[in-house]
């Protein structure tokens, strides 16, 4: 019987802000000038689906469970200052059901305005207001973003290709110059956690772009005069060397375009210079205030020797025009020394500081942290509204439950990438690439309501799932910058994110189930025939095998679609891998290391239930444990499309170790183990692992990358300090030209190790 | 006769501006997006007046002769750019006279608007025109003003006292920072007149703060714009830190009074800012742009080492907020270790260095240069106007024909100040000294007039003097920072400026001959007198007669009407000498002195003619070249009251030497000479001497400065590696009584020397 009526599945939320309110324990706010932002902890319900263990010699279909954990979440939630009333009310209002008692607790509250407002948040929370150094908040938080969040930093490439150079997460960020351009600006030196200096500073800040612009033009809000300053031509305002020079100035070296004296060209009262309009004026403002900030970050910058200016605070909210201005300005005063970085969350560093002023030991080893794309507003997204009014931007972390850190046989951890092509910059494969997502997600949609066969809302769930996700899809078309880099591995996460927000934990659990079982009755036959052939035609034939499994794959649309016709085998798919020499063909060079010593340990990053792991990956494991070799079989720690899961690996080793003695014997002792790789999607980021499986991987001397998720999307060009053998199968036929080949080309590159 | 009618002399030009344009010979312009500056050079008649040589033995009254010479005049006019055409055209006009033929010569010419008007200039005055590098320009005139002009540069205390600190010229400027504020500012490293680099600048300068404020402001020009900064609260529209913080932010280390942002408290449009002013903008933009200025600023300088920042460019114009606000910027930001400093002709540097570039000669060890208070203005003073409407301002310069350096004998060179009473910081003492000089001005007058007797425009030229020289007084009276430190001595000195401005070269010649002659006839007796006395009786006897000749000064009021009344002789004056012990009261270690060896060179420093000079110096002299030491007569080198000069003293010598053998002996073997002390007032400024003089100094073992002019007002206190005397009679009941003493107050410091 399917268990899933074992947990309730209700509608999620109607109102998509200060989400989870009901189980909101903990809450930090930083209120400052312009916007607030409000920081608070909520537990997530989050199904998971297995099979029931108890019963996994039971082969019938249905015996799977639906188990509720709960999940923990980081909410920050940003809105400006002035709605701080309804907020609050809001939050007051929804407490009201939350199993916490709030009394006698307290919220940490930083920014300037924590100290207008407290008497407020008293009032409206009943909790009572401790008050963080508004400094070591903003630090902590920007550490925290940079160590833990993707492409949290960029660099900003006005009309460059990319637009937004995004940055890898870290752990090694310091030193670094961190500029806060609130209301006022403030500059710090922070050297490490704890050594940080507020070096400087300047009152020409956010507050003086609005207070000039707002005297200046009609502009009704910051966005607006931001908006004006986009349409303003600055030459009508400012005065230009060649202005001045009537060309460029040679002796000062400087260009005739550059701005000798902003607003230098108006020089009477505004009705004698009609030609200038609010639009010039705004630009021409912005100008002087990002010039300005820039020069004296970077004046700061070069008087510490500091590399790195990261800017936060709210004068910027990633506005393109002043990104380029501070960016420039930095990059011309500094010649070229200084790299000024942008923050996709720089309005929440103060918030994310203050909230973990009080949970110290979130910020540390023990978790690592995903951004949730389904609960989180985009670089430059319009944004949610709460009630009818209130404008709200937010930002959902997921606690991944142990800390994530770096695959160690990566050759430049520091440079690791995790993808092949940047969407961002590739137009051509961005816009196969959503459009090829837009096409499949009524595959997703019909897999996700077929999993809750008995389930009421699963429709309306899944219908909710489609809008939400094509909106998102279009929303990258035009903004492909707005989580980060944009490509197949953030795509695909995203679609496991809005599944598992619209309660569909594992739509396709059952499909694979019902492959690994079809595969496994094929697996003696398979073995005994590998075992007639002599060593180099069994060598040859493993990864001719390993690649035909690999061919089995639902998630590859074309693929899907044979599939679907149940008759296509596995010497069908054999047939399809093409005559060599493949795309990328490094068979040779891998047949005569086989001849070779044993490598001592390989580590194993496997795709797909079925065929793939059945069929492909196991008689090769079987064949490197003959040689004495250990093994360890990578596998996903939570659902993905078909990829095969470590907790159904379990299964499956104990299924196939009734089959296949070699493989029981390794079992048994050891040589043969299963670990859980921390992903949560089809892609592998070699950036986060679990700190268990990277400290197995450190003595391995062979990594097998299998599939497109893990060999091609992503770690194609990744180089490692050991031997590696990048295994694909490319099933798509947009993708194999793009590399130059076809349908089914094949990508088997074997590596020797770079020694450090 | 009275030769004076061999020159005949004209009143001055009634234009005060641009003077002398019929003996300008060559031409510079400055020619900014504001103003305009102009420099040339004239020759000024200069008539002299003296003993007629070949009739000295004549004791006839009229046997004075006035020869005419030429002097080398810089003038430099400073006008709104706007009046360009105007001012080019007054020049063409007045240049029709000049008997220079311009045809075919050139001017040369920097700033941004050199390229603007080149065909303007030479249309107007039909010369070539020279583009010279603004930032050479800049540094070259910095340079010059900062060696050559006394009080040039200053540091500006507000609301201290005093409220502008001058710095004494110097030859040792190096290195320093020079931040040139136009429309836009341009910030230079200068270490030696050959090595400076533009190192960075900013948009955001004097055209900024036009350009914004003639938006914001009803202010009709810069000027205005000032002035309503004066007037403004910046705190209607900046947002302070206690705005924020409720005080102040002690995490930050942030006073609650210091600007978090500027305009921050601006949040809407200026009609729902019914509260803020004109005036309070403009204060508050004031505040922006001298702020900013003065952080970036202060950052060059410290990456650069520097200590000394020197703002020159039209927005400052000297305007106390702007300075104070960029020295607050600057002390704040380099937590006191840089030092901002402000120029008096801030706006003349690039037509200064322009000028010079075509006269590299007379920036070099040649010649010195003096300001001429007469035709100059003062810092903040009102313009002089051009025709009706055009207002200018200017600086004129006199040539000194030959370089003057150090009194080699100083301690501490560095930190020599010629002056005893700062009258800046001193309210009493300034208010005395201003009244004091007004009360004394008919005294001028009538001896201005009475030296001329022959001369139909006398008494018009001395009501012109008085009439212009009240106004002086009454001028400095309001700002006495006007033209650097005032003294007792610049109160001289701009009496002097003016009595040859109106060509009263020396109106006290007759007088000083009178008294000469007068003198001379008691020489003998007097003598004769101390060669009766025991060596201990005369030591003493010979100090008590210097102080006594002392007491004759027609430049002392109350001793000029004693003087007056004819019945006041040597005797008389001996007996006014106060009873031991004076006020400063030396002569025991004097007379203990004189008992050891014989100083081998003794400099004296001489006051006045007649009974001083004769009856005093001389039987001093006298006794000294029987100790055979060697002994300089250093006297004025220009006339200055009745102080003696120096070509008198050359005649009085031979007089001297026809009635005592010793002193004939002496002259004719070198061991008594005369040298003139380039000083051409009546005080002594010891950081202002020829070369020559120096030399012979720097071998000196006692140096003896006389009289209020010398001892008093000036050289109290400065202290010399060499033996010093120094010898008055305070003849002014109020200093007497200020310094502690009465009316004849005696000084007799003699001090060891400090060696270094």
């Amino acid at each position: 019987m399917n268990k899933e009526t074992a947990v309730s599945i209700t509608l999620p939320e109607t109102v998509q802000v200060f989400r989870n309110l009901k189980t909101a324990k903990r809450f930090a706010i930083d209120i400052g000038g312009s916007l607030t932002k409000i920081a608070y902890y909520s537990t997530v319900p989050c199904r998971r689906v297995s099979y029931d263990k108890d019963s996994c010699e039971d082969h019938q279909n249905e015996n799977f469970t639906y188990t509720l954990s709960e999940g923990a979440r980081l909410h920050f939630v940003k809105f400006e200052t002035k709605y701080i009333t309804d907020c609050l009310n809001f939050i007051a209002a929804h407490l009201v059901n939350s199993h916490e008692d709030m009394t006698g607790k307290s919220i940490k509250a930083t920014g300037g305005g924590a100290y207008k407002y407290t008497d407020l948040i008293q009032e409206k929370l009943g909790l009572s207001v401790d008050k963080e150094d508004e400094m070591a908040c903003l630090i902590k938080g920007c550490n925290f973003l940079l160590k833990n969040i993707s492409d949290e930093a960029f660099v900003y490439h006005r009309n460059g290709n990319p637009e937004y150079e995004f940055q890898t997460a870290h752990t090694n960020i310091f030193p670094y110059l961190l500029v806060n351009i609130g209301s006022g600006v403030s500059i710090m030196k922070v050297e490490s956690e704890e050594k940080y200096e507020r070096i400087g500073g300047t009152a020409t800040g956010g507050g003086t772009f609005w207070g000039l612009g707002s005297l200046l033009t009609k502009a009704k809000g910051f966005d607006e005069l931001l908006k004006l300053a986009e349409k303003g031509e600055h030459r009508h305002v400012d005065l230009l060397v060649r202005d001045i020079y009537g060309g460029d100035c040679k002796v000062l070296g400087l260009p005739g375009d550059v701005i000798a004296s902003s607003f230098g060209r108006v020089c009477q009262s505004r009705e004698t210079n009609e030609n200038v309009t609010d639009e010039d004026v705004a630009r021409s403002l912005l100008f002087v205030i990002s010039n300005d900030i820039g020069q004296i970050a970077s004046l700061y910058a070069m008087m510490n020797n500091l590399k790195k200016v990261y800017f936060g605070g709210y004068f910027l909210r990633n506005h393109p025009l002043s990104m380029h201005t501070i960016s420039y300005s930095i990059n011309y005063w500094s010649r070229g020394s200084v790299q000024s970085l942008f923050l996709r969350h720089e309005g929440y560093l103060g918030a994310i500081g203050a909230f973990l002023k009080g949970a110290e030991e979130w910020d540390g080893d023990k978790y690592s942290w995903l951004e949730n794309y389904a609960g989180s507003s985009g670089l430059k997204t319009g944004s949610v509204l709460l009630d009818s009014n209130v404008p709200v931007h937010q930002l959902e972390l997921d606690r991944w439950e142990s800390a994530l850190t770096y695959c160690p046989l990566l050759l430049e951890p520091a440079n690791y990438i995790p993808d092949t092509v940047d969407l961002n910059a590739d137009q051509e494969a961005r816009e196969y690439w959503l459009h090829c997502f837009e096409e499949k997600i009524d595959t997703f949609v019909s897999r996700a309501i077929s999993s809750q066969p008995n389930n009421a809302t699963a429709v309306e769930r899944a219908e909710l799932f489609k809008e939400k996700y094509i909106k998102r899809l279009h929303h990258l078309k035009v903004q492909p910058f707005a989580y980060g880099n944009l490509t197949v591995r953030s795509l695909l996460d995203t679609i496991e994110h809005y599944l598992r927000e619209f309660d569909f934990p594992d739509p396709f659990l059952l499909q694979r189930q019902q492959e690994n079982e079809f595969a496994l009755m094929s697996l003696k036959e398979r073995l005994d025939e590998l075992d007639a052939m002599d060593t180099k035609e069994r060598h040859k034939d493993l990864i001719i095998s390993f690649l035909a499994g690999n061919i089995f794959d639902w998630g590859a649309k074309e693929i899907a679609r044979m599939l679907e016709t149940n008759t296509f085998g596995f010497n069908e798919a054999k047939a399809k891998v093409p005559e060599r020499p493949w795309l990328i063909d490094n068979l040779d060079e891998w047949l005569v290391r086989m001849t070779g010593p044993a490598y001592s340990k390989v580590a194993i990053f496997v795709d797909n239930s079925g065929a793939d792991i059945v069929l492909g990956v196991i008689p090769f494991v079987r064949e490197l444990l003959r040689h004495n070799t250990k093994v360890i079989l990578c596998a996903n720690s939570a659902p993905a499309l078909n990829d095969v899961m470590h907790t159904e690996m379990v299964i499956l080793l104990k299924k196939i170790s009734a089959l296949c003695p070699v493989i029981e014997a390794a079992v048994t002792c050891g040589k043969l183990i299963v670990m859980e790789n921390a992903q949560s999607g089809p892609c592998l980021d070699l950036s986060r692992l679990g700190k268990e499986i990277a400290d197995e991987l450190r003595t391995t001397d062979l990594i097998v990358l299998e599939g497109m998720g893990r060999a091609v999307h992503t770690n194609l060009e990744a180089k490692f300090t050991c031997d590696s053998l990048k295994i694909a199968v490319i099933k798509n036929s947009w993708l194999a030209k793009r590399l130059g080949g076809n349908m089914f080309a094949v990508i088997c590159k074997y590596e020797k190790g770079i020694k450090q």
